[in-house]
């Protein structure tokens, strides 16, 4: 699928201000980046940051003032494999070494105190399947709403207030995948028709032989996502990361169908 | 200095069980594997992971029953450089782009807490003194003790606990570090006249151009210290991890000066 | 039903230290002491604070040395009435003035967190079922487990573990309680057939026009419990708080019926 | 001191609300309510509880629609004594039996986990001195700061946080008091020349023979503080709790000196 994105960060910065700024589509074997442009006003020196075997692209930059970073990019997200039923889980042993990394617990997934939680629940399931019926446990158990969860809750909160944003979503499937054994990782994103369109964040897991997008949330299809950043939870992927603080003025992202424009 | 290390796992697994173990001594720059041995009892398949660019090296293993781990090695760890007050901490637009990962917090290290504190306590000094005296707040603040924390604790905990091992007083010099800017990571090592014997847990800092190793509980001399595993805490670490239940039998550390053979 | 209760503390304190000691059965409308026996080994003098309207007695007094307390009482429980699925939940409005206090959070019963769960599994039932269906999850939800929970875990934490003891799931069957607005307290009581013999646990909820005794572990029945003290939480019910460190040598329990003697 | 207070209350219940609401002078020993009015709007009926021996008093009604409280009031506060360092602590078994309640932990005032910090920091010291100590450290420490605090956080997370509101600096205050074994207990109050003008919230050690209100925060010289409620923490002394959604239109606190009116 063809898709044209676009993000627009328009950021005050009352003093020189590093950034980290992670909005570029990935240069990843599942996505083709057919065009792009990267508009930065007014003009700051960037240091683009190697792209590792993953893919992702980060530059940073050192901004002073109202800064507008405009990004703009046509992707070819062939054709994402859908997670199914049948698919393997790896034991330990049989994982890529580059996978194990995702097995463990982080910030915000704690998945060393979800053990008992995630055999009594889903233990009796396997492959595929057991992550299909994590993630329908997901969907059925948390509500979608602001308010409740800010940057600093982790799964181990979202799983008693039952309810959080698209990063809740993620990080509470994420844990759960963990706590199974399965690598599990974030992932930022563009993506279709989600309403009000904004950076949105869902996950993956490695079965089989290689890793399949989800969406706890259901807001978006994988489908129809442009990969963004990977890593081990939104510690790891955020749109924009500075070592002091800055003002929110505008933010805008949008993604269409490319043969729609 | 020239030093020889042993390591003895003795565990009983009683059903088939997939391990992870992380006993070799990093073939990294910093360090010159002379010779070594390492030996299975009984006889089991490894699978040798890659050695990545910090030298890291583990092996998987499928475990059962009563089985014995025998590591022996003897290292030159050259002359680690000591972390000094004069070295300058890098601005985040200055950072190789491969310490970044150790700039965000972690399951035991919620550097994103800490950020107050870090700047109340810390924020009037630069560099290498900067550091310094997180170690110097550290060592004076918690007491070395067992029973306190335990595989769960995070620094939040040992913050308000006050105590722990050297487990816990490495993640609060993680966590403070990072949330001071400073790329911080967790090694695992083993460790000259520690007592009693057993595998340690130190920490670097990236301050100047390089990589600095400082132990917070002050039980060893770094440059005693042959590392094994680096990551971005005791997640990561961890001489022994397994998908499945497994029983302790009996553990052993031993680390002589080579000269003293 | 008639019961003979018997507990013996055997402490060691190496210096004078307070204790409050909270072993004495209540002297409450719902049961009726009909003789008892405290002994302290050696002699020390005793402050026995006044019995409140809840009929809890607790004595303190400072210990010094190896000190053995050993309580035996003979004690009517009556007929202690059954939590029914036709008892309704009162309205904040209508309850007793002197049952608010169990409707907010305490230290390991965060009720507060607990809203949204609370109301997404129970919120379509009513009165004495509702609670029932709570005992139910709890039953279902939670392993009996030493090991797992220690004296600082919350039910917060409890929620996610998915295991502990009679602490645990009493916290956890308040917890949810008041998450509905139900009025629920902490009771700790000897109890018949409990194996092994201990101090246990267990929680009131307030239905109707009356506080009903129920045991979330379903260890012991309610109709063969003799209750010591009440409180918003184990913070309030401990058998033995101290202010400086002490030893345990020795402790037992025994119940029996008093028509087997 | 002659006071004059005055709050108005003004919310919307979509659907009918039980409420707690604490916003009237407390008949306590240490002040006098002079003269008082009480006007709900619309008319309500209300449950007026009866007051306990702490003075403290509260009505409950079910509310619906725009709902307006306002509550005058002048009261006498007579000359409250001052905190002075060579008032004594009381050794556990020496407290009145009701000042007891107040040295367990709470909700937001999980003492327990600070006993070493608490010996660490403070222990050298004695009596008054002591708790004057633990005041100024608490002023020398946090920040008073709006934004990071919320309802749910306890003084575990302020402890971190080193920021927080009337509410945190208190919690912070009577956690780290019971750690010391002092008697602690928070206070909701009226208090002059508090800019910008609201409830404030305080706390009262037991020292010597009796309780004294202290301001952490020192925004408010407690000579001035007119006493609402009294309770373990925040979660007993809300001045308003409600079994339901309700929404905020306006609120306002007025104190004035009464010779002023």
């Amino acid at each position: 699928m063809k898709l044209s994105v676009r993000s627009e960060l328009f950021y005050a910065f009352e003093n020189p201000t590093d950034a980290i700024v992670s909005v570029q589509a990935a240069w990843s074997p599942d996505q083709l980046v057919l065009a792009e442009w990267l508009t930065i006003e007014p003009f700051h020196t960037l240091v683009q940051d190697p792209t590792d075997q993953r893919g992702e692209r980060r530059f940073r930059a050192r901004l002073q003032g109202e800064v507008r970073i405009i990004y703009e990019a046509v992707v070819d997200n062939y054709e994402r494999p859908a997670l199914t039923s049948d698919l393997c889980i790896r034991d330990l042993i049989d994982l890529p070494a580059d996978t194990l990394q995702y097995t463990t617990p982080s910030r915000y997934c704690p998945s060393d105190l979800f053990g008992r939680f995630a055999q009594r629940e889903f233990g009796g399931l396997q492959g595929g399947a057991q992550i299909q019926t994590v993630l329908d446990w997901i969907y059925r158990n948390l509500d979608y709403a602001h308010g409740v969860s800010n940057v600093q809750t982790t799964a181990h909160e979202t799983f008693t207030d039952r309810a959080g944003v698209c990063r809740d979503f993620t990080h509470m499937g994420i844990t759960l995948c963990r706590a199974l054994g399965v690598p599990a990782r974030a992932v930022s994103a563009y993506a279709l028709n989600l309403e009000p369109p904004d950076f949105h964040a869902v996950f993956e897991v490695y079965l089989g032989d290689g890793w399949y997008m989800v969406d706890a949330t259901r807001l978006a299809d994988p489908k129809t996502l442009v990969r963004i950043g990977v890593g081990r939870d939104a510690a790891d992927i955020a749109f924009l990361s500075t070592n002091g603080p800055c003002e929110l003025l505008d933010q805008r992202v949008s993604v269409m169908l490319a043969s729609d424009l």
